[in-house]
C-alpha cells in the first residue's frame, strides 16, 4: 500500500486520554514526522476505548481524509478494541495471521517466557489487511485501506510507534511532492500584539510561508512554516522570512527553537569572558535555578544569595541598613545595592539584583503586589529598573516574569558591550 | 447559562497544535476537571488556525454533544479565528463588549502602559454570547449556545484557562446524578513497586474506590476515585481507603493533591516556630525557588547562598578551605560544613548543604555523576548523607532528586523532633 496524501487526520484511542489521565505526545510526534514529509495534519481527534466511539471517528475521518493514523488499542486486554473496529468498518472478519503468532512466540522465547494465551489475539489481523511487525513490543500495527482512505494502525506505547512509524509507515508516504520545513524564534520585550502589528505584513492569511505567534508569560514565539518543493528550497525560504523577521524586531529576538532567555545570557557571558553573580529577594533562588540548568554554568556563573530576609541582605550582601530602613526592601535604591553587592563580594563582571512582592500578602497602596525593582551591576555602572506585572496574576506569573525580565536586561546590556566594544 | 450534561467534547484550536509543534495539555486538564464533576468526555478534537476547519469542527461538535469546551484562538493577531468562527456558527455579527475593553485598558494600566490597538478585537464578543472575565490576561472567554449545545471558549495559554475554567464555568456545570470524586496522596522515599506491594490489596481491579499509582521522579502518587450517589457518600468512601492508605504507608505519605515536600517542610516548620537556611552548590538554587514558591516562606525561610564555585562556599558560608583541599569540593564534610555553616550564619534552626556532580562532564570513577551529599544541621547536630543517582539520568533529574532528597530529609527530621518532644 503506498500513500500519496497531502493532509492526514490523526486519531489516538484510550480513555486514559479521553479522561485526561494522560496527556497524548503521540499525536503531535506523528504530526511533526508527517510535516517533515509534506503532510499537513489537519485534524486530531481522541476517543475512548468504546467501540461505538472509535466506529463514529472512523466512520468521520475517512469520509474526508486519505491518509489516516491511529495509535492505541492495540493492546492483549478486553479494552483493546482497534483491531475489531477496523474489521467492523471494513465489514471483514479478524484472520489470525501466521508470522504475526511466530513473532510473538519469539518476542517471549527471548525474554525465557512462553507466549501468555492472552497476547494471542494480538496476532488476529482484519482480513486484507497487512501486519507491520512490531520490532519493540508485542502488537504488530495494521494497514487497511478503508474506502478511499489508508489507515495505519500504530500501538500506543510511544517507543513502539516511533519504531514503527520510521520502519513501517514512513518508506510509503509521499506528500504532494511538497516538504514543510518549521523554525521558530523567540522574543521578549514587546507583547504579541505589537510583534503582530510589527510583522503584519509577512503575518497575512495565504503566505508562504505562513508566520504565526504565540505567548507564554513574556516569552513570544513566531513560528514559521515554509512549504516547497525541496527542503533546500523550503530553506530558502525560511532564511528569507528569518531574515526579515530579524530586520523588522532587531534585538527584541533572543533565539531560536528551545532556546531560553538563560541560554542567549550565557552564550553572551561565555563568548565575553565575563561573569555574572546575583543576589534574589522575591524570586528566591528561582533565577539560580535557570542558570545552573545549563550545563557548564560553572564557567561563567559565580553564584548567589537568597536573601528573603534584611539582615541577609545586609549580612551577606551589604546592603545598607539605612537604606532599607528609609525605602524599604522593596525599592530601587536596594535593588542596586544588591546588584553592586553581589558583583563585588563574588568578584563577578555582572551583578542582578531582584527585590519585589510576589503576594498574596505584602502589598500596600504604594507598593502592590507585583511591584518588582531589578538591579544591574556591571562595568560601566548600576541601575535598577521598576516593573509592575500587576496584583492579579499570581505569585508564580510575578516571580517567573521578574527572573525572565531580569535575564533580558543582562542580554540587553551584553549586546551593547559588545556593540560598544565594535564600534570602538 | 447552566450546563446539565453527563458528556462532553472538547476542541483545540491552533496550527501549532495540528502540525505537532506543540504538545496539548489543556484538553487532558479540562477532561480531568469534568470528569472530577461527574461529566466523561468522549472526544477530543484539534484543528488548526483555518475558519474552514474551525467552522467543521463546530458543526461536528455541536450535532453531537450539549457541551463542547474550546481552547485557543482568542489572542490579539490575524492567526487568532475563534471569536469569528463562534460568531458565523451562531449566524450573529461580533460586538465590542465594553466591560471587556474596560477591563483591557485596566489590565495594561496596572502594567503602566496604553491599551495597544491591536488587542482591542478582543473585547469583540459573538451577538447572544456573553463574555467570560479574564483575570490573568487579556482575552475574555466565551459563552454562547449554539443549537442546544452549551460552547465555552477559553484562551489557550494554560494558567489563564485554568483560572477561567474555575472562576466562570465549573460552577455552572452538573453531571448526571453520579458523582466521581477523587483524592491524591503524595508518597516520598519508597519506590512505586514497594509501595504497590504494600497496598495491593486496595489496588484489586473492579473495586470501589479504584486505587492506582503513578511515578514521577521519586514522587509516588496514589490515585483514588470513588463513584457514589452524592458527594457526601463518595468522600465517605475516599475517607476511608485514605485512612487504610495511611495505616500501611505511614510517613512515607507526604501530603495529598498538588501539596509538595516543600509545602510539608513549610508546615512543619511554621508549626514548630522553626526557621531554615540553605546553600546549594549543584542545584544552584532549585531549592530555594521550591521553598519561597509557597507564599509567606519569609515566615520560616531565613535565605540562602548559591555556591558554585569554591571560593564562595568559603566566603559566605565559611567552609575550610583545607577540607575542600583536602576532601574536594562534593564530599561528606564539605555537605556538612555547607549545612552548619548556613545555620550559623543566618542564625536558623536548621541548615541544609548540597554539593554533588550533576554532570554531564565533571564525573570520575570515584566520584561519578549522580553523586550528591546533602547535609543537616539542626539543634541536635550535624550529619550528611550519601546518594548516587546514576550517572545516566540526566543533569536535570539528578538536581531534581537532590531538591526533593533533601527537602526530604529535612521532614522526617521535623516529624522525628515533634514525636521527641511529644514522647518527653
Amino acid at each position: 500500500m503506498q500513500t500519496p496524501s497531502s493532509t492526514a487526520w490523526i486519531l489516538a484511542i484510550g480513555t486514559e486520554l479521553t479522561l485526561g489521565q494522560s496527556v497524548d505526545t503521540n499525536s503531535a510526534w506523528l504530526a511533526r514526522q508527517l510535516a517533515a514529509r509534506g503532510i499537513r495534519t489537519v485534524h486530531h481527534a481522541t476517543v475512548a476505548d468504546e467501540s461505538a466511539d472509535i466506529l463514529a471517528a472512523l466512520a468521520l475521518a475517512t469520509a474526508t481524509t486519505e491518509l489516516l493514523l491511529i495509535t492505541g488499542g492495540l493492546g492483549p486486554t478486553a479494552d483493546d478494541l482497534t483491531r475489531a473496529a477496523l474489521a467492523e468498518a471494513a465489514g471483514v472478519d479478524l484472520q489470525l495471521h501466521e508470522p504475526s503468532l511466530a513473532a510473538l512466540h519469539e518476542f517471549f522465547r527471548k525474554r525465557g517466557r512462553e507466549l501468555p494465551a492472552a497476547n494471542r489475539v494480538q496476532a488476529f489481523i482484519p482480513l486484507g489487511g497487512e501486519a507491520l511487525p512490531n520490532t519493540c513490543g508485542t502488537a504488530p500495527g495494521i494497514a487497511l485501506k478503508l474506502g478511499r482512505t489508508a489507515v495505519y494502525a500504530l500501538p500506543g506505547v510511544p517507543s513502539e510507534m516511533r519504531a514503527m512509524f520510521e520502519q513501517s509507515i514512513a518508506p510509503r508516504l509521499h506528500g504532494d511532492g511538497n516538504v514543510i520545513r518549521s523554525r521558530r524564534l523567540n522574543c521578549f520585550g514587546r507583547g504579541e500584539a505589537e510583534i503582530g502589528a510589527a510583522i503584519a505584513d509577512l503575518m497575512r492569511r495565504g503566505r508562504n510561508p505562513e508566520v504565526g505567534t504565540t505567548a507564554e508569560l513574556g516569552v513570544v514565539g513566531i513560528r514559521v512554516n515554509a512549504r516547497a518543493e525541496s527542503i533546500a528550497a523550503a530553506d530558502t525560504l525560511l532564511d528569507q522570512t528569518e531574515a526579515e523577521l530579524r530586520h523588522l524586531l532587531g534585538d527584541v529576538i533572543f533565539g531560536s527553537e528551545v532556546q531560553t532567555l538563560a541560554d542567549a545570557v550565557a552564550q553572551l557571558l561565555l563568548d565575553r569572558g565575563d561573569t555574572l553573580a546575583i543576589a534574589e529577594s522575591c524570586t528566591g533562588g528561582w533565577l539560580g535555578k535557570e542558570l545552573t540548568d545549563i550545563p557548564g554554568s560553572s564557567r561563567w556563573f559565580r553564584g548567589g544569595v537568597v536573601c528573603y530576609a534584611n539582615e541577609v541582605k545586609e549580612q551577606l550582601v551589604g546592603v545598607q541598613p539605612e537604606t532599607l530602613h528609609a525605602q524599604g526592601a522593596v525599592s530601587a535604591a536596594v535593588a542596586e545595592q544588591l546588584a553592586a553587592g553581589i558583583q563585588t563580594r563574588l568578584g563577578a563582571t555582572y551583578g542582578i539584583g531582584i527585590t519585589g512582592i510576589a503576594g498574596p500578602g505584602g502589598g500596600s497602596p504604594e507598593k502592590p503586589v507585583g511591584l518588582v525593582f531589578i538591579g544591574l551591576a556591571g562595568p560601566t555602572g548600576c541601575k535598577a529598573r521598576e516593573l509592575r506585572f500587576g496584583d492579579d496574576t499570581g505569585r508564580e506569573v510575578i516571580r517567573l516574569r521578574a527572573v525572565r525580565t531580569a535575564l533580558n536586561l543582562l542580554r540587553l546590556e551584553l549586546l551593547r558591550a559588545n556593540h560598544a566594544a565594535a564600534g570602538s
